[in-house]
């Protein structure tokens, strides 16, 4: 471990991280929102201590190895999110306490969503930016996270992807690579950014509005500017840019990449985990529009179709933005939907779950074991594609299943043991661990009601499940630590 | 294939049963309950069908081979099952629907212990018997099913008992060594039942609610003969007695046959899967006697202790008797109780579930990839006690689970789209596939309340989770057909 490097990048990212907080004061100046100075203060503080960080150990250049990574990455998302809840703290309005200032700055960093404020409507325009631009911040960062660092670090079967992303191999040296790989996503992040703020604002936001919900589209992220989320707005234009949209950032960026640099929408098509993504997508809305239709849930035709539509893709890419209270819808649609959140979206995208491609890869794995007891003897590999996949990688993704079902399983009894109902427990930890967002029972609006112990709970299910549960359970073994 | 073979065996195996709708008739007799009519017809049909299926191919002498096995191994469960449920439907009292009858008698004779009758305590006593002798004739098949059978079969990792079995391996032969290991586990199994019976009835109860309550208690089954389960008794002694034998049948029989061979209860100590048995059970006692105490649930520490420890042993061992209503306890207490039954009991005792060997295994692997990720050059082998697991097995497991959980989704969400509530649905999956009984919800009592459908699909859970998911689900497969 070396301890003085990690100092010195959290240092470095502490200091990119405070210039974030400058947007909302001009955000908040053109509004005359009275909330700039919870902004400036935020700036100066996390400034200073990442200057404070980064200053003794500046002339630190050794390389980060593997091992570093870990570190990084986990203090990534907590050291900013704790910085990053200081205007929820610090703001007049609407000046959270320390937890839930936390549990706020966590889900949007982690793309969650799932928030603690009741009447955005109200809020400082600045207080709303700033929460849409850490989810946007957010989804860049595991952009980066999934396609560059995950498959370095060999987190579950995601070293399946090392050889595929842009970018020089050098296996124990994460920084050139990060940078080069960070680069070529960002252009098609931004790309898709702007393309989504125009389809926003053609469909009737205001460009406020629309600004702000696609940084939160493209992040699959889904806090709103709104109580009522994307039902807001009542327009169904708006909607199907909000499909269309969330349904692009649940597709793994490196294929977006892939389909700019060889001008070929084909190339979509040749992808595996894609084309059982638009498979499952597809099923899920049929399943849900049927049922809905079935039960008449709403008035018309029409109107169970779009809201059918919008929330199975909203749940499915794990984004969380509703248009309708599918948590009051029958209960088999309700939980259909927040099971297909735990697939989410692909491998390389800013969509959460245990993501498309281990789904693949668990379900061929299942017929392998099945076809094996058939034909005892014969070697049967594993394929994706026209690629057989190793060992080590279909063995990564089991250990990665487990462990997303025990970690989960563990978390639900501990919100249930806190006294909370099973189904609000149930799916808040499923909501968060698959960074949902909003979830059934007390916690299909917001999670306000929710005790502290609850939250900060949560807030671990969260970056568990951002991180793919083993870069932080790492950190918690004795075996890291061990030299 | 050899149908012909299979269809010996089918007629031959229906002969054997039919002779066990003979004691209820001599019981129906002793307390001229007027139900021996319906016995004896039972009887004489199962005897024709059985018949008329051995007659034609009495002469087909050729062995058995692996593939026929699982064809064997689910008629077993299936056509038992369904002329097990001629009596439920001909008696005058129940006298229950073909649905009703077909779901009673498969709960039966897969030691799951959901039953639809209400009114037990006012049955015929020979129905009563005959529900009892079900699951005692059930348990008996699942031991030599899972000590002689499955390994075999190579099922969900379960050739790791391959070699530890008692009798000749002779890979592709069947039948010899399923009747020298039936044999040695016969001993065992009457052994069990037989102090058992002693024990119910020097700690309280009758002789016929003692064989009766013996019968369910070492095939963990559940069934008992009083709508009140256990807790009609009111009686500690029983209690302990419960606890004990439901705690013996939990463990694998051929290590039952190791402690008599060897003359020593260290054998237990040494063997991996029984430590780590009862390190689950003790965790799972202890919450839940604090919970109930924490919440005041009962009213005493005694009255605490000891339904807690009850149905802590009775739902992890997936006996599912009860002593209090637990289906209303602290939701926290319920789950934690419900999911202890998903880890179930040893492989080759009658409890059912994922089985305790199957759960360490994958808590092992779990390890292993967080080791391998810092460690990620090292070549860690998987180890249970001093035995290092072959991979095959491990991906075995893997497949195993992830099926477990993929069926148990499929059929939650299934039973949910027929209109059962949430809770009702997820209880009553679990319970059912898990082999337990009782559920949560609607179905915390008994499962009379559900529609038909529901009930079907609960009896596919059921033999699902039985026959170890792959077996059954293997004939499903276009695979298994083709030569
Ligand atoms: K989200
Ligand atoms: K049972």
């Amino acid at each position: 471990m070396h301890l003085t490097v990690v100092q010195r990048i959290l240092g470095l990212l502490l200091m990119l991280f405070s210039v974030t907080m400058l947007p909302p004061v001009l955000v908040s100046l053109g509004y005359d929102d009275g909330a700039s100075q919870a902004f400036v203060t935020a700036f100066v503080i996390t400034l200073v201590v990442g200057l404070i960080s980064w200053l003794p150990v500046r002339r630190q250049h050794r390389e980060l190895r593997l091992r570093d990574g870990f570190v990084v990455v986990v203090m990534f998302w907590t050291v900013l999110s704790a910085t990053g809840a200081l205007p929820f703290a610090l703001a007049e309005h609407p000046r959270l306490s320390v937890t839930d200032a936390f549990f706020e700055s966590i889900s949007g960093l982690t793309t969650t969503g799932a928030t603690v404020i009741v009447g955005l409507d109200d809020l400082p325009k600045s207080i709303l930016y700033y929460r849409q631009q850490l989810q946007w911040l957010g989804g860049m960062g595991i952009i980066v996270l999934a396609v560059a660092v995950l498959p370095m670090l060999g987190i579950g079967g995601m070293q399946l992807y090392r050889a595929e992303t842009p970018g020089p191999i050098k296996d124990s040296k994460l920084t050139p690579r990060i940078t080069e790989t960070a680069k070529a996503l960002w252009y098609i992040y931004l790309g898709l950014t702007l393309a989504c703020v125009l389809g926003y604002w053609l469909a009737g936001m205001t460009p406020f509005d629309a600004v702000a919900h696609a940084f939160s589209t493209v992040a699959i992220g889904g806090f709103s500017t709104h109580d009522a989320s994307m039902g807001y707005f009542n327009n169904t234009a708006i909607y199907l840019v909000g499909v269309l949209f969330m349904f692009l950032a649940g597709v793994n960026f490196a294929l977006h990449f892939s389909v700019v640099r060889q001008k070929s929408l084909k190339v979509y098509w040749r992808d595996s985990e894609f084309r059982f993504y638009l498979l499952l997508m597809v099923l899920v809305i049929v399943v849900t529009t049927g049922g809905l239709h079935y039960h008449a849930t709403h008035g018309s035709f029409h109107e169970n179709f779009v809201h059918g539509l919008f929330q199975a893709v909203s749940i499915g890419t794990t984004a969380g933005f509703t248009t309708a209270e599918w948590h009051n819808w029958p209960g088999f649609i309700a939980i259909l939907l927040l099971f297909s959140s735990f697939v989410g979206g692909c491998a390389g995208s800013t969509g959460g779950g245990i993501k498309v491609i281990r789904f693949l890869l668990l379900i061929k794995q299942g017929m392998r074991e099945i076809t094996r007891l058939v034909h005892p003897n014969a070697q049967i590999p594993v394929r994706v594609g026209n690629k057989s996949i190793p060992p080590r990688v279909v063995e990564a993704v089991w250990g990665f299943f487990a462990l997303y079902v025990a970690s989960f399983t563990l978390m639900y009894l501990l919100l249930a043991a806190t006294g909370i109902d099973l189904m609000t427990a149930f799916s808040a930890v499923a909501a968060s661990i698959n960074n949902l967002g909003p979830g059934l029972g007390n916690v299909g609006a917001n999670y306000a009601g929710l005790h502290d112990p609850a939250k900060w709970i949560l807030c671990f299910a969260m970056l568990l499940g951002r991180l793919e549960i083993f870069t932080l359970l790492v950190l918690l073994t004795p075996v890291f630590w061990r030299h």
